[in-house]
């Protein structure tokens, strides 16, 4: 597969939501739930970018959320892929918040979501590498593989004295 | 606040959701971000018992998909609080599908969310204190710590060295 | 077909739902026909764990709605088999509303939905018989009958006179 | 509240529905419950016009299902008021299915709701009387009472030997 | 294709919708978009009932909104065939906006949609003529030429000289 | 309101959608009215982010449709400000298409929406000078005139001879 790559800017895609009541709880606030699933969807349209292929979410790495994001604002969600795996991908997404009367707006929280991509039997397929180009996108990329030995971690697919990238990170 | 305290058994809640083709994607799969926002659902009933009060959404930990979940099946959520701290609960959700007229039944995944219990103005109020009976729930109430640590380091608020809980399992 | 039955707690299906604002009129109340769609899912699901076939919602019997449920509310709905009739089954559906925060909570209503159990062509089939096991579960079950001939009158497929066992019921 | 009425055509509400792909089941038929529900948003439209207040669903009498409605198809539901009773008003509601490329079209069924008007606090208030006009307003105008007998039977609210009414019709 | 001819009586289509909450914005008026959608939905159906046949949305003309209309809302929209073309249909919509409890109601917009009937494939397919029959239906029936020359040139499809239709009515 | 402007890019709004099976009609092709209302949502971000304020649709200029979009496809929509008139805005929005498995893509179709900014009681206030600075953004600023010019016309409120813009461009 020489020559088969792609940037992380072709895949990078952008969506806003406005917050509706049915996406809010008692007190107006956006549930988190929600925000989840948006943020699924994103990333699900920037993996088919980057595979040209279907491709279905495998993992969510751990997302904190921070001030509530209220029914009205326009919530701006933007995600490409941070690197790619034979045949799964790592996708990066932000989310910003923002209550355009009020002038008020901040970045509610960033995330990891993997896909892989698959072929119309459901079976998995390769995807093309990633070639970082940014400086962002070179330290995102270069991350990968400790947040990749973490979700093996997690998951009980690896032992942690095999993580060594991970190791190196967090425990010098 | 002497004296109160709530079992896990006293927030267990429990959903059943038909995967409808809204739910889908092209090859007939539940998408993954619809599945995480059922299980803040549940979830978040599952703090409001406890709390008895209106809880939102502070954190998911991260969540592996396996076996896709198909157009029909039957899913099957169960939330029950895990450990109480201060103003935040961690609930813990254990997912299932069952495909009824094939008879296939599979458990899907685990998460845990974490809950923060908010008055009418926002801002955090105490929660009970969580009393684990069975030898599961002792378990998970145990190893809440570490969950706990690493969720601090991920977003950023602690510093690996100090994380002794997760060190202690980690790397022994 | 012998040997082949099922008791009521292997279909019984918990249901948990949260009122969100567009199950509401302009009042905050739950819509009557938004809740009469649920104990349709919930039943539908009970049918098929019974039946192990899809199943389709043949009649509904006459339910009055008491006490409003309000936005935000818990609407918690359990469903079970009360009886099979050849390829028909009978569900009892109990519904109770909750406010968490203000502890309020009360039981809402009670109804039967009949299904029956369908192939891939559509065509009626076969399910277990129902063996019921606690005294409530034997007195559905034996009330079945009754209930049955009343729908048949009811829609017509049936005369009065020949309803003797609603007629023991209703005018000794 | 003399002079206080209105005629059945001055309620009658008429609404049409296309059967989409999450009002189903795995067979593509149209999901009971669905139907329910649309039937009460008629009826409470026509509630409504005839009251000229927010009128609540107090109950719905039995319905019975028959031939499948399909994706795809038109469902066309008419209501208008059968009687009213102080704060309270009978809506029948006929519904038809069409699947108009095949040109295959069926009464699908008919039902009655009750429903309550209620004033901004939420308690039940005065609506005009009905006065029928068509030989079918009047024949419905008068197997009212029968119908809501039957209703305060079932509901546990009238012993079936006051029905007599009901007992006139049933078993004469 | 002789005698082959509908009036408009035959594909009239009434709908009528509550505004729910997720329907509207901020300030509890009806979103523009959300009224477009209903539209497209009710002639869609006249435009099936016209012609056998799926049709699908080819254009739609310029609508002005005036009186925000509000949640709670009932909206009566009522469409029919102004006149047809081959394999395209017109379709005329009227929508009025009625808020029962304070008895406010009012003509909101009317609209032409334009729809094509296609076969299993998408392909065109003929459809019916139209015999417009009141006065009312006989001038929109005229003046749809006009309406189409106009759609052409916004569409860039015909040169405004060649648009006699339409001067004669713009520019006497 | 001296100094008081924006440029289009500040008001540059994109929006990505997955088109589910709830979106399409039988034939699995994006319903027209969906389209319409999400560019509805576009154009109403947009016209939020310029205006600092809520605003509400007063009308859409005619849409033609061609080439069918499917199920699963991206639907990416773009809308930005094209030009300001005291209270109200002119946004206009560019949809595409793409099937990323088949790599099929193309533009769907451009739009004109128009918006009002109002205040907390429903009130029009003003909004800020547009000041176009690319040569496309120039041109679409400069056709503004003519474009309301002719809704003014279709709407009834201006006569034909008046709309000296409009006579220039389509009868020289």
């Amino acid at each position: 597969m020489t020559n088969n790559f792609k940037t992380p800017s072709q895949s990078l895609t952008v969506m806003n939501e406005l917050v509706l009541p049915n996406d809010t709880n008692t007190l107006n606030n956006l549930m988190g739930g929600k925000l989840l699933h948006w943020m699924d969807i994103v990333a699900a349209i920037a993996a088919q970018k980057h595979s040209g292929k279907t491709a279905v979410t495998a993992s969510v790495d751990s997302v904190s959320f921070g001030k509530c994001i209220k029914l009205g604002d326009v919530v701006t969600l933007e995600a490409k892929v941070s690197r790619a795996f034979n045949s799964s991908m790592e996708i990066h997404i932000t989310v910003w918040a923002e209550n355009i009367p009020s002038g008020d707006k901040f970045k509610s929280n960033e995330a990891y979501y993997t896909f892989v991509a698959i072929d119309r039997n459901g079976s998995p397929i390769p995807v093309p590498e990633l070639k970082p180009e940014t400086e962002d996108e070179i330290k995102k990329y270069d991350g990968a593989l400790r947040r990749r030995q973490l979700r093996l971690i997690l998951a009980g697919k690896m032992k942690p004295d095999d993580a060594t990238e991970l190791k190196a990170l967090f425990f010098q």
